[in-house]
């Protein structure tokens, strides 16, 4: 008996719910160089979660007819991943700001933009504005765009409201967008996003109203899985950030923070202090930082979207990341202000082209290191025995495809907790 | 009788097939600001062209229950466009290169590169070896990609084949995309696109092909609408441009031109003595040359996608081209070596961050202008009574949005010569 018939007999195909054939499997189990790719492969499924991975030599001792009730599925070497992870979003806004973007491409100044309404100020006015079946009916477009590129999983981030209102408004709408077909929404508590007008020169007010209203607000609901913060000149100090922090931690809600955009003001390290799942951003991240993360196992997540929206020049430190061996992780960012681009695939394409990841880096970004940034790697993020069949079937010969080209979506079918969604 | 009733009486609703009401019409008239937009308007058409373009009020008048074969289309203030112009494409070709692209950013040398058999070569090589239903059947998803954004006119170029016999497969596949429901096909023959490995060191003697063999084959089958040639360093001299030009006056076929995208050769300025239909890419451009442009009436073709894909840094002098008022299109040129990219409302956004044209320039550079560069103007890229009813539907409130942001298709409808599409 071969060492091959034996992994199989200790998963009985009886107890398999589907099994897809002749697959080439990019299993991305994190750390695994070139996609940890087995080509000809075998995935099958039971109760929702994988239940064996193998060579499609393995199977062929088995006489799948054996098993009528099991549901085989050719993919006809297609590539199998795992379903995607975008995990920094705020895709729940009321109105938009092409307005803003026209009057700066004709030459307004940012006066005139503010005096025309434009500016983060026109977004919160109008989410605040927005019932909570507006929000959701505009967020959901955005949502399904999202998921037609093979997202399952999907972080969705507050922080247009600065009010109590609007903020549970905004984290209700993220949960009912969890509640549709196929993906699974990860809220995160952004009440510090930035600094509404009526706390104008009152930050430490606002971050009272943060610490001592909204979040225990958010908590008593069970609204949100993370807590945020943007540190940063035009957001909060460090000491804001982490007055923040202390509050998320009485209320045993996991960490995030937006740092090092702009500047250096050490927003990282602090939130390394503080165990964070991630920090965002970190065009201006110092190497001291970089060791931060690493010793706290946090993930770094880059966001191409925004850097070529506002047609940023100074790179990441990607280098740096690499030699410490800090996950990368990737994601849209999609939001109406600096990034209103809502594609996955052009963030892996935007990665490479940008950024210079490799298409394994990049793919990684998208799948085990999002996972990770969303603290949920146990579950979601790579195809391994043991982890939940949220699958994405792509159509392509190899899967750096997935990165050098865009516009052509070879999504073929995607499947969560085993189930076909597409 | 009040002046709109003339205009309506003029034009019965007798002979309308259709009336779309309750529109926001962006007329893209050439030379219009702001769209040349018109709001609770309404597009009456007859025999597949538009036959009418009026205020919403002047409608009321009529009862349009009298007229029970005419199809009332109510698209309820969405914004009607004219069908989209990608000018300048290489959508048909044999393999891809993500190998390549990948190996780049691992970091292999442009020798390494080319030793894995990447570069234009590799394309030559893979569309040589295809069948005809190959190319078809891989050129098909990019098409239907790009019509999936509103797209209903397409330059398609040979140049892939660099031997009689592929250019004239290529062309042919380009002549029967053309067949496919609501898109028209424009055809161009670029022989003269890079120098294959047979005539290396033998420029003229394939120029002298292209001219006596090629051409002459490929006007005899009426499969070419234009001749393009690559006149840089590293294709054609002006030379060897002009004799290409010279063949193709001698067929009455009308000529485009790559040029000045990696430096200043002239081309631009010799397709202009040759009164080109456009000239393309143009990052090195000088001021004489555009004099010429616009002197010979030529539009200036820019492709923001290989200029993103390349990482180039040297924009197209766009603030001339505006004071000397040549037409400027857009389009994706999308190809497998600079812009594996199939997105003409990702050129849209790309053209406003990277080039920083206006969301009204952007528009006119995929509508009349686009329609310019082919040589259309006359039928198609802008909403004119008499002008082929080429109409897309977009569901947006400003049609800035279809620059400002990206991903979530706004795509409503689209009618081919008054005919819907999708
Ligand atoms: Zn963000
Ligand atoms: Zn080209």
């Amino acid at each position: 008996m071969s060492a091959s018939t034996n992994s199989l007999s200790s998963h009985s195909p009886q107890s398999w719910q589907s099994v897809f054939i002749n697959a080439n499997i990019a299993t991305m189990n994190d750390g695994a160089k070139s996609y940890g790719a087995m080509e000809n492969a075998a995935l099958a499924v039971s109760d929702g979660k994988i239940a064996w991975i193998g060579a499609m030599q393995d199977l062929v001792e088995l006489n799948l007819a054996d098993f009528p009730k099991l549901s085989v599925i050719d993919v006809s070497g297609q590539w199998l991943l795992p379903g995607l992870v975008d995990c920094h979003t705020h895709i729940v806004y009321g109105g938009h700001r092409a307005n803003e973007f026209e009057l700066r491409l004709q030459g307004a100044s940012y006066e005139e933009v503010a005096k025309a309404g434009g500016g983060i100020v026109s977004t919160v006015k109008a989410t605040r504005a927005a019932s909570e079946e507006q929000l959701f009916n505009s967020a959901l477009p955005r949502l399904n765009a999202l998921q037609s590129e093979g997202v399952t999983t999907i972080e969705i981030k507050s922080g247009y409201g600065l009010d109590t209102e609007t903020e549970l408004k905004m984290l209700t709408v993220a949960k009912r967008l969890g509640e549709q077909p196929g993906i699974e929404v990860r809220k995160t508590f952004l009440g510090a996003h930035a600094l509404p007008v009526e706390y104008a020169d009152n930050a430490d007010g606002y971050i009272d109203l943060v610490c001592n209203e909204m979040l225990p607000a958010v908590a008593a609901d069970n609204l949100a899985d993370a807590v945020d913060v943007f540190c940063e000149g035009i957001g909060f100090d460090i000491k804001q950030t982490e007055r923040v922090f202390q509050a998320a931690k009485q209320h045993k809600i996991a960490i995030k923070v937006h740092a090092e955009q702009l500047s250096d003001l050490g927003g990282t390290a602090l939130a390394a202090k503080y165990q964070a799942l991630s920090s965002d951003h970190l065009e201006y991240l110092s190497e001291e930082s970089i060791k931060a993360m690493q010793q706290a196992d946090m993930a770094a997540v880059l966001l191409p979207g925004a850097f070529y929206f506002l047609r940023e020049t100074k790179l990441p430190p990607i280098d740096r990341l690499r030699e410490h061996g800090v996950a990368i992780a990737l994601a849209t960012d999609a939001n109406p202000g600096s990034s209103p681009i809502h594609s996955i695939q052009l963030m892996l394409n935007m990665a490479c082209t940008l950024f210079r990841l490799t298409p394994t880096e990049a793919i990684a970004g998208v799948t085990c290191h999002g996972a990770k940034a969303l603290g949920l790697a146990d579950n979601v993020g790579s195809l391994e025995v043991g982890k939940q069949a949220d699958i994405a079937v792509f159509n392509v010969e190899q899967v750096a495809q997935l990165c050098y080209q865009y516009g052509v979506n070879p999504l073929a079918s995607v499947y969560k907790a085993g189930v076909k969604i597409v």
